[in-house]
């Protein structure tokens, strides 16, 4: 049984990847670019290259499911690398495959705005995937970078569900059903993101959440439990997208990047534009306790409560960071 | 009276910067920018400061018009910098102003395929300006860089020049009601272009001729004196996109650049995929009085023969290559 996050953005320290450690966190998928060009995304992996090497008692680099029970018989935790925005491949196709050797499984095809690729979903317009997303994914699919509509405008996620000969992931985000934020998801997006053997990760991030910081685990876990009756068990995980000990500067660099001189609140707004306190039963790598509780409250056995922990993500994980198989 | 070609792109040399004198072209808006970064861009302004140094009794670098006029007093050519994609401002809004410092002085927000900002002409749906496209667009209103939509989209196009508060362009371009070409523009982009006070270049490029490579001078000068007649003639002059010297390889990159590891025809074909050959009254930079010739033929006078060869392009110049002026 594996406990897997597939998305956080924390100011990495040695206290939190200890917290990993002291909440069995086996893998987690990390952030390495927002907005960042390519030479930008190379200084963070060798940023991780450092800690891998001053905290190699703790974290490991991620590439394959080998690592993840390499890391767990070690008691460590491996660490994938995934980013929230295409920039990091700038207007270079030949990028995807420079990426992945480097260690990148995820890349979000746009974040909140529109890209070279795919339109986000706070544009107001979505034509839907580019000339350049269609390559692109046929690249990514080709060389196991798995597509992440986590931050997409609906009908280009559903595009690139169709386009895609390979599953494709919302890492994290909620059904917009439960909670009608603009970044959860509508029933047909979800739909297309699971019929094609893709996975969603549960968010815990307040503005994903009913009731925000308020939202009590109940209604996340009930919640988990409708979602997953729905469209099946096998599809879903956890993405917390936990940005722990982030000062406010860092979430307006994620709405802002360099494509405005002014403010974008984002999901936020002038009165609120920080990060939003996290709700009280989860706060740190330490409480995915809390949500296994959770789980098993609403009904869910050991192997369902597994399966959302953790079990799912080392599947796809398995089944999606290598090349195409051949035909 | 001056002679201004706002469009070319040649593989440049000493010959076809003395056919621009011996072809009296007072100044040239030339492209240094097809799908390159800003590092690169930068490199191509680096090679056209070793051009102006080495060839400095022939031509000299355009920032404004009093740069045009010492260009005509000493016989030289008046060197405009632009860009047919935005790519070298990548993805940061700080760079507009960085690169009009460096001389740029036009900008398309897009080349045939969708960008940050705005759609190309080649996509199959066109959502229109985005919201990056926004705000680059008053960033370039602000420090004077010219909004060009010559390979855009039509919905992006009228959308830019609703937002922009000064004149856009379309620097090479012809309607689509004579030659109905996927790069020239219907009746109600060109309406869109002039109706805010922006010109618009007359392309030579074969493929936006009627009859292409066979299109007759007289064919093209009724095509001017028809839309100058339907639209006002201030709003018209040359941008021909001559290519005059360059390979094969080089129409290659300009359609396919880094965005598809296939190759994209744009408006050639497998059977024709090079540059076509240029009608025989318009080869190079000695050609110019052809076209004076083959105007002041359907009918137009001294004056609006000047307005159309470069006295346009020099009052539009003068207008808009600096700073927004306070209100």
């Amino acid at each position: 049984m594996y406990r897997i996050d597939c998305l956080q953005f924390a100011n990495w320290s040695e206290p939190i990847f200890r917290q990993m450690r002291d909440g069995s966190v086996d893998a987690v998928h990390v952030t390495i670019a927002y907005h960042e060009t390519f030479r930008e995304t190379v200084a963070q992996m060798s940023q991780w290259n450092r800690w891998f090497d001053r905290y190699g008692d703790l974290i490991v680099h991620g590439r394959t499911v080998a690592d993840i029970d390499a890391a767990k018989a070690s008691n460590r935790t491996a660490i994938f690398f995934g980013f929230q925005n295409p920039s990091p491949i700038e207007a270079d196709i030949d990028l995807v495959e420079i990426v992945h050797t480097l260690g990148a499984r995820f890349m979000q095809l746009s974040y909140n705005n529109q890209s070279l690729l795919a339109t986000g979903c706070y544009e107001e317009n979505d034509p839907g995937i580019t000339r350049m997303g269609s390559e692109v994914i046929r690249e990514m699919n080709r060389v196991g970078l798995v597509v992440d509509m986590s931050h997409s405008a609906d009908r280009s996620t559903i595009e690139a569900a169709e386009i895609s000969q390979r599953p494709i992931t919302v890492t994290h985000a909620n059904p917009h059903a439960w909670h009608p934020a603009l970044r959860n998801k509508r029933d047909d997006v979800i739909r297309a993101i699971t019929s094609n053997g893709g996975m969603m990760g549960f968010s815990l991030y307040p503005h994903h959440l009913k009731g925000k910081s308020d939202c009590s685990i109940e209604s996340f876990c009930q919640m988990v439990a409708d979602t997953v009756e729905r469209f099946g068990i096998e599809h879903f995980g956890i993405g917390s997208d936990l940005c722990q000990d982030q000062p406010d500067s860092i979430v307006e660099w994620m709405r802002v990047g360099r494509w405005t001189k002014h403010i974008d609140y984002g999901e936020g707004s002038s009165a609120a534009p920080g990060f939003p306190p996290q709700p009280p039963w989860f706060e740190t790598n330490l409480d995915f306790g809390n949500i296994e509780v959770g789980l098993a409250s609403v009904g869910f056995d050991n192997t369902e409560v597994g399966a959302i922990m953790g079990d799912n993500w080392y599947r796809f994980f398995a089944e999606n960071f290598g090349p195409e198989k051949a035909e």
